[in-house]
């Protein structure tokens, strides 16, 4: 398919002016669109810009709402829920993560979950805000729900992330960011598009069974937890994913399970919603919380050298270490931009049309 | 393969008595029974009693101290660093979740990295010891190098697992409890016994490619993280193994990675290891560091039953939640005693001949 390149800077600005247009202040436009950009920056496109029409429509649709009053509502000396007031959870969870962060200088760590919030974006964002305070950060969120239990013929869970992000001290740090899915919707959406299958342990059909029909959740199908099936793990996969909308929902006051907003705004709202908007859950420790830190970094530039340099086994190059991917795709596209396909590219020129303001195809 | 049941009773005091003859104080022999135990209860038979002559010889063979000087060696409201002094981890690791459950007390989480530590028995133990305290728990350890990276030819990460304990109210607590591998080494060793192939995803080879033959680790295969392999999400079990590791070793001054001291007393200790010991990580937080307990139970009790009553697919009698087999097993085996293979009954009846205590066959 056709892609137009852009750069960062374009892209960004155009994303801050959409925000504002919406009625963000400036800071939150600003926060807003460098949050989102992160995800084309580090290639998960699916989290990107594409999705800048969609939060948009949210707001049309009254489910985001542009001028929050975010603010915690309970808290101890290393806790607190913030309740994001239906604002964009690509400025509520920078937020609380500055909350869990500020609550780690005090006492050593900070944990924080969240309501009434929307979607946040790549949860490496958040999670990677630690590493410059030296700390190891943590973050989540649930999602609406797309995977279906072991065993299940039931979509309970979203693809539910977790990001681990972890400060070494001349070496690259390490970022997970997963999703406990075998493959995240993003993946499956490019399988769609070229009408291709998937492998098998990505999705089952709408009565549980193994297919490799990409096209299966359209028609009552699930994705599967890591892992798969069952022989392979996939209990596994749903207990992290489940973790995960625990931590998330329950534990703030939010949605959980079936009962979590969709992100297209034309999906109708779940039914008796026990809970306010979409929850996240970040954590902060410093690592000086441990042991001093010029040891602790010491340690994890040995860990990360001896993993970097493992013998790779025949016919691949290296053994990575979560993250290098997407650093190194930074890098590579700071530099030589952000290829959109084209709808997308297209998308966006509508949308600015209809906002009053301009995106220039490239 | 045939078998022989005893008492739960039986078998805790006879596990007793053997940490006695080795020299742990009563106190401390009582502790590590209680753990080593709980394996078998919950049906975790690899990590239960036959393991308890492992044990005895990594006493034997000078690696376990049976009377450590388990303290904390540095902390913050929220954080300690305890040192186990080489201790039995059956031990030391319910000493170091009890530090992070008073932390939680005070300022509403603790969190514990250990170093000095040998194997703890199932983490489950550890992470369920919060649920009394309305607490979440949160239990991890690394262990020797059996699993291969994604890419990695090299066996670089222990099958480190995880657990995560959740209290509820009426319904049963969630308690996950998971290796970061597709299958544990337990579950391979079943297969090795009875000469068995082992499905595709769980084991590589020599030279890093898939394979089902259960003996492969023997000759240079490794186990594989959860996922399987890059196209089923190994890239995410590696990832979270590594996070594991990270926590219990690199955090706490313990070894990691490949230099993670051997379970079996006869394999050589590893080249310059950089740290003491085994590493863990516990943590604790108090559900009502973030919103009323009762409130959290509500939900929690809401979410457990929807999951639990969720339609199975067919041919599967019900959706489990983390947790349920193990509680299940527990109940049954409380009652009806504990079935041990004959090897692993007369394994005992030697341990016993040999410290000059008894075990009877049953």
């Amino acid at each position: 398919m056709a892609e137009r390149i852009y750069s960062y800077q374009h892209l960004l600005h155009f994303t801050q002016n959409v925000f504002k247009q919406i009625g963000c202040s400036e800071e939150h436009a600003a926060t807003a669109a460098k949050v989102l950009l992160s995800a084309d920056l580090r290639g998960v496109d699916s989290h990107g810009v594409a999705r800048l029409t969609g939060y948009v429509r949210l707001w049309e649709a009254k489910r985001v709402n542009a001028k929050p009053d975010i603010r915690i509502v309970h808290e101890t000396p290393s806790t607190a829920v913030v309740d994001g007031d239906s604002g964009l959870g690509l400025v509520v969870a920078p937020y609380a993560m500055q909350v869990a962060i500020d609550k780690a200088k005090n006492v050593g760590t900070g944990w924080v979950s969240v309501e009434g919030s929307n979607h946040f974006g790549i949860a490496g964002y958040h999670g990677m805000m630690a590493l410059e305070h030296d700390m190891i950060g943590i973050a989540m969120t649930n999602a609406s729900p797309l995977v279906a239990p072991t065993f299940s013929s039931e979509k309970l869970l979203g693809t539910n992330p977790i990001c681990v992000a972890i400060p070494a001290g001349k070496e690259f740090p390490f970022v997970a960011d997963l999703a406990t899915t075998t493959a995240a919707n993003g993946k499956l959406e490019i399988l769609q598009r070229k009408n291709l299958d998937t492998p098998l342990g990505w999705v089952q059909d709408a009565n549980g069974q193994p297919t490799t029909n990409a096209h299966a959740l359209k028609s009552g199908g699930a994705l599967l937890p890591l892992g798969g099936d069952r022989e392979h793990g996939s209990h596994k996969g749903y207990a992290l994913g489940a973790m995960v909308d625990i931590f998330c929902g329950v534990l703030s006051g939010a949605n959980y399970g079936p009962w979590v907003p969709p992100f297209p705004a034309y999906v109708p709202m779940p039914q008796s919603m026990p809970g306010k908007g979409i929850g996240h859950f970040f954590g902060a420790m410093r690592v000086d919380a441990f042991r001093p830190a010029s040891e602790f970094k010491e340690n994890m530039d040995n860990w990360l050298h001896r993993f970097r340099s493992a013998k790779p086994i025949e016919g691949e190059e290296k053994v990575l270490v979560p993250g290098d991917p997407e650093r190194e795709m930074e890098q590579s596209r700071m530099e030589h931009g952000i290829p959109l396909l084209e709808p997308v590219a297209e998308d966006l020129q509508q949308l600015a049309a209809k906002l009053g303001i301009s995106f220039e195809l490239q």
